[in-house]
């Protein structure tokens, strides 16, 4: 069983931060691991149970995700991987975001987990992927909004 | 500050039960306290943000509800009143359903809160509104389902 | 990654179950398949972080779980192995309670779920244990306070 | 019904802020606002449903509360107030640390809520004072690790 935490600190506020990770279908306009990104039968990106999918850059394969719950209130998305160019199964991931409300001005907390099987030989390497992916999520919001404030 | 927190076992499965339970607009269809439900502006029933529009029955106004969350694999559901025909302020319910595995046949349990604000004189008579609307709930999934097993 | 998930409604309150299942080194005393129970170094059994240490009847080894986790307000406890006799790793379990508010007398629900590691060929009986002693611990309060009332 | 939410980036890690701040007795030794804090009747201070009882400095009267739950895991603690100088009722908070992996070395978040009855025309003041101790508790841990790294 593979495990990936990766929390961060982003230069955003909460609103803010919440409206680019939110859009479930978004990623490949902005996150530089991936292209080409849509929500599948022309549904809406907050429809639970609508599936996004999108390509791997430079050559990656298509990866398709479906949305297990998200919300608003708690400013929580989770969702699992139902198919992808690797040996992975049972791969489920939440990301979930905080508001910073001390330190001057407002910034946001974001954490992104995710659990699933690998080969172990191919574990480190599985690892390694999905932490940058996560890790490099919560750096498009502070290169989003880091220099608007 | 009103509470409300109705419990109850199902005579059914919960798949069974999250099917009727899960679709947000449509209560008007089945619970015999309410009447004309229908998703605003023709959005999915399950698209997180969605409001669902109802009128009670023998007389009663209008009542609007928000979704906040919404959880495929937790079965969850949790939404607030944005208008009602009461002086009711910050109400959120969330409804929650998880398997029973044990006792022979399958059943499912299901948890029904809610919290809002409401003048003393009234709390009373609001808190046996919510709860009485809650068990009807569970109690419309037994007969749906209480006769098919 | 082995998993279990047991579930149960039992013929007894939420506070007559969570009077007999919150002790955490009492198990030798009423569960069937263990004996000799107690809390390590004299501590309370609701201290967070105390070992309990019992053996298993007929003959099996010895078991040492951490508290990990203790809830008085949302009826929770959490727990791991730290030493058992079989080849398990990474073992967590949660015993959860919620009380069953509709149907004439009060009951209570009863989740309790595990999840660990274990060598693919001994996973099946392993799971088969597993779920047959947390099915035991609720047929212990049933057998406990079901004839009570 | 008042509510707090106070969150903040402390400069230490998980494993020092939890260690300052699991010891539900020790507040009087180092927050500024609080003196001669123990626990009740000489019981540990991670056993839960212990009871805390100190003093508010210059002039302030007793406060008394007890520890609902607490998770080494999840690195929560949450408590009721049961005595307190002033006309509040069902007073519950939660403190709750997670860990910040990225951005150089490593730190911790904090959050920290709590929710209660005043009577209106003292409910600022009230939510002036709660939001500063919770504050000034996450400012302690920073003069405590903050120059140690």
């Amino acid at each position: 069983m593979a495990k990936v935490y990766v929390s961060a600190v982003m230069d955003a506020t909460l609103v803010q931060a919440w409206s680019l990770l939110r859009d479930f279908g978004a990623l490949g306009n902005y996150h530089p691991f991936f292209r080409e990104s849509f929500i599948e039968d022309g549904r809406p990106a907050d429809q639970v149970g609508c599936v996004r999918n999108f390509k791997v850059r430079d050559g990656g394969g298509v990866i398709r995700e479906r949305l297990l719950a998200l919300s608003d209130d708690e400013h929580r998305c989770r969702y699992a991987i139902i198919e992808v160019d690797a040996d992975w199964k049972n791969y489920v991931a939440e990301m979930h975001l905080l508001p910073v409300t001390e330190g001057g001005r407002e910034r946001c907390f974001g954490e992104w987990w995710a659990t699933w099987e690998v080969p172990a030989d191919q574990e480190a390497d599985a690892v390694e992927r999905v932490s940058g992916t996560f890790r490099t999520f919560f750096a498009c919001v502070d290169q989003t909004f880091g220099g608007q404030r």
